[in-house]
């Protein structure tokens, strides 16, 4: 089928006298003897406008071409005498593909809530905020992929599901072919003897640990896929399942692993205000007045760049009342997070060497014995948006602590070998590929970013 | 810290007075006063040769810088006298990172099996062929987001964890949170009432359904995550875990549909020719020497376009003696598959409208009530690479089909609805990302084009 996506027709340099163009009613306004349609196709957030006279063969069918109805459309694209738009087609032949009934279709050309829509996500990508929001997840996934490939980095598959339970990010979903109402009890006391996989099966939370094998054969990796929580969290902050960008840099320290986190989400930010003003605009006009002054800085201005010690002494300093308190020691929660880039900063900001006793097991330890190589990019609005690590590299040190954290060591041992054959100073980080988006668009609710979210008791299309 | 890229160096336009690369051992041969290092960095396929003399400081540590070592060396970069490379390195300094202990580093330099190599996956990448094999992987995912890009699609994440049964694809693997002991019945009757979702929880088996309602607001879009199914079957064909691209255009019809299956499969071998020839030559060289031959006639020729009733003509007239015997309406097996492409064509097929009862319910009924507008596209040793189809469109027609395969309309509501509201003609096909880099690399095990393969009781790493 030939047809000009509406994206490209309304950037034609000069007048057509033949263009096809398909689309979706927004909009349609009768006056005496024609009517006026606004087309989109979703190739970019703008309508086509279309003029259609009584002396179009089915101009009879206009009064179905309502809200929602699919249509095609040829005709002549000429200058448009209307505001708003350059061009504008006046049709000769118009095709009616689908209707939508006025009665029952639920995108009718009012504001609906965000709560409404996500009940009929199958048909929220129809709206100018899903469409501009998935079309900027798309150019920023994108971003992504050209960042890495640019630098150097290739691209790996690490595995969705894995034997694995060191990961230890959280809470795992266990993956399984047995029958729900249960089995009973294995003679040799394996309950997964008869699984598809023989043992205990889950869900990623990471692919951190695979994308560390693969970096000490390949220098440069990164993942980009679907990872899991099966956390019963309802926050606007968490979903099930979200997708995580985690590179891994042989031969790297944690300067290294700042300055790629820095380059990385300035460069994604950039590429997407470059690629996608007029989708950002929407977010920057009805979602969030201050969004473009935010990206702006981001990208302009070096991150600020802490230990965790001095970040403790600033909140310490700040005479907020937390509702969690601060030490030394203590986890920074979101408010401290949000308050160190939103209000002491005015920026993002990288805080590294955090405390062993709230890190994971695989991060350097540093000298003073106390901290690790530990750092995390904050960002106004989301707090944390990448968390990271120099990975500890000597094998007696990362047995000590896997022994110090109750593990055993043996369960480890392919992770071990990389440090027991040719081991190198190597670090990496995962990015929350959805934060991303809510710094982007202003968007509150990680429900929003997602075409279909996955939730605590929502598992819906 | 500071370092060359291996890649980099190897291409320099001029000697460097100073120079750092990094990298692992890959051989090491002693001369009385110097010894010669191959070093790889997993940036190319190729080493650099290092020369080091008994002057530099360190030198007396070389004779624990043995095949897998990880070394840092600095130095001059000067032309290589020797054949098969331009530049070499004289080091100055040298620092050993880690060790390899001869003794227990499985990869010494000799061939290993290739079932060897997968008991060890966290260390093949350190091989020549894994990682020309996961280079190569990486680039082909770079074309492929690369090409759809070009062609105004839009890359959307379609969900992993799916709670309707209705994509009949295949075996779906369950996700939970309840014990495996299993639970007493509920009275309810819903075995799921306390798991995470509420109710029964699978992993995808493809996101086309989801990907249908994305395209009906956005226009193109295509997905590429990973899809699973829970077949008990030990091939050299089939993971458990899998990476699949889905494209879904609207306002486009079967014809489309082949052109963009031909276009992208082309555009994604030539790519991977023209940015991975030292990797693609190694597939060449040791692994099966008609690759080339193969990928030079793909993207050369027009690909053939047949019905499935011309294909079982051809069949029937071969005179072969089939392991499953063919007659009109029956499935097309891989031999068939590949003797079409194969032996009769001697390059990729199209074969398009379907037996509509051995196709899915969603692909377009033609007008001989007997077959759909479906395509797959069959290339030599892989058979099918492809498959897609025109989707029904019709409302009416589609229910009639779902209440044919015996299931329940209203499961299907919101599948139901993209007919209902601005239904429009649209089509879209998967393509198994492993099956087109066995294609790429003429790897005949897909466990050896994933980093991390999962087969059945196998889920190391």
């Amino acid at each position: 089928m030939q047809r000009t996506p509406i994206a490209e027709a309304l950037n034609a340099q000069q007048a057509q006298a033949r263009i096809t163009v398909c689309g979706w009613v927004r909009t349609r306004r009768d006056s005496k003897g024609f009517s006026f349609l606004e087309i989109n196709d979703g190739s970019c957030l703008m309508n086509i406008q279309v003029i259609i006279d009584e002396t179009v063969p089915t101009y009879g069918i206009i009064k179905d071409v309502s809200t929602g109805a699919s249509v095609q459309v040829t005709g002549e694209l000429v200058e448009s005498p209307g505001k708003g738009q350059k061009w504008e087609v006046r049709c000769t032949e118009l095709t009616l593909f689908g209707t939508a009934d006025p009665e029952t279709f639920p995108l009718q050309k009012k504001r609906h809530s965000d709560e409404f829509l996500r009940t009929i996500a199958h048909l929220r990508p129809r709206t100018n905020k899903y469409g501009a929001a998935f079309r900027i997840r798309s150019e920023a996934a994108f971003a992504v992929h050209s960042f890495f490939r640019d630098r150097g980095f290739f691209h790996v598959h690490t595995p969705i599901l894995t034997g694995s339970d060191c990961e230890g990010a959280g809470e795992m979903f266990r993956v399984t072919t047995l029958p729900v109402q249960g089995i009973s009890k294995p003679e040799n006391g394996n309950w997964f003897e008869d699984d598809f996989f023989g043992r205990e099966s889950n869900l990623t939370v990471s692919g951190q640990l695979e994308a560390e094998m693969l970096t000490m054969g390949m220098g440069r990796v990164y993942t980009f896929g679907p990872t899991f929580r099966a956390e019963n969290s309802n926050t606007p902050r968490h979903a099930a399942e979200f997708w995580m960008i985690e590179p891994e840099m042989a031969f790297a320290d944690i300067q290294d692993d700042m300055d790629l986190g820095e380059d990385m989400t300035k460069y994604v930010v950039r590429h997407v205000m470059e690629h996608c003003a007029p989708d950002l605009n929407l977010f920057a006009s009805f979602v969030d007045k201050e969004l473009m002054g935010r990206l702006e800085t981001l990208v302009r201005e070096p991150f600020a760049r802490i230990t965790y010690t001095e970040a403790v002494d600033i909140l310490l300093a700040s005479g907020k009342d937390w509702e969690f308190p601060v030490s030394w020691g203590c986890d920074l929660q979101t408010e401290h997070e949000r308050y160190l880039a939103e209000e002491h900063f005015g920026k993002p900001v990288i805080v590294r060497d955090y405390p062993k006793q709230i890190k994971a097991f695989y991060m350097r330890l540093n000298d003073d014995d106390k901290t690790v190589a530990a750092m995390d990019v904050l960002v106004p609005r989301i707090g944390e948006l990448i968390g990271g690590s120099q990975r500890e590299e000597r094998l007696d040190v990362l047995e000590a602590r896997i022994r110090e954290i109750g593990q055993n060591v043996d369960d480890y041992w392919w992770y071990l070998d990389a440090r027991r054959f040719g081991t190198v100073p190597h670090a990496g980080f995962g990015m929350g590929f959805e934060r991303l988006l809510m710094l982007l668009t202003g968007i509150t609710n990680i429900r929003d970013v997602i075409p279909f979210p996955r939730t605590p008791r929502n598992i819906d299309f």
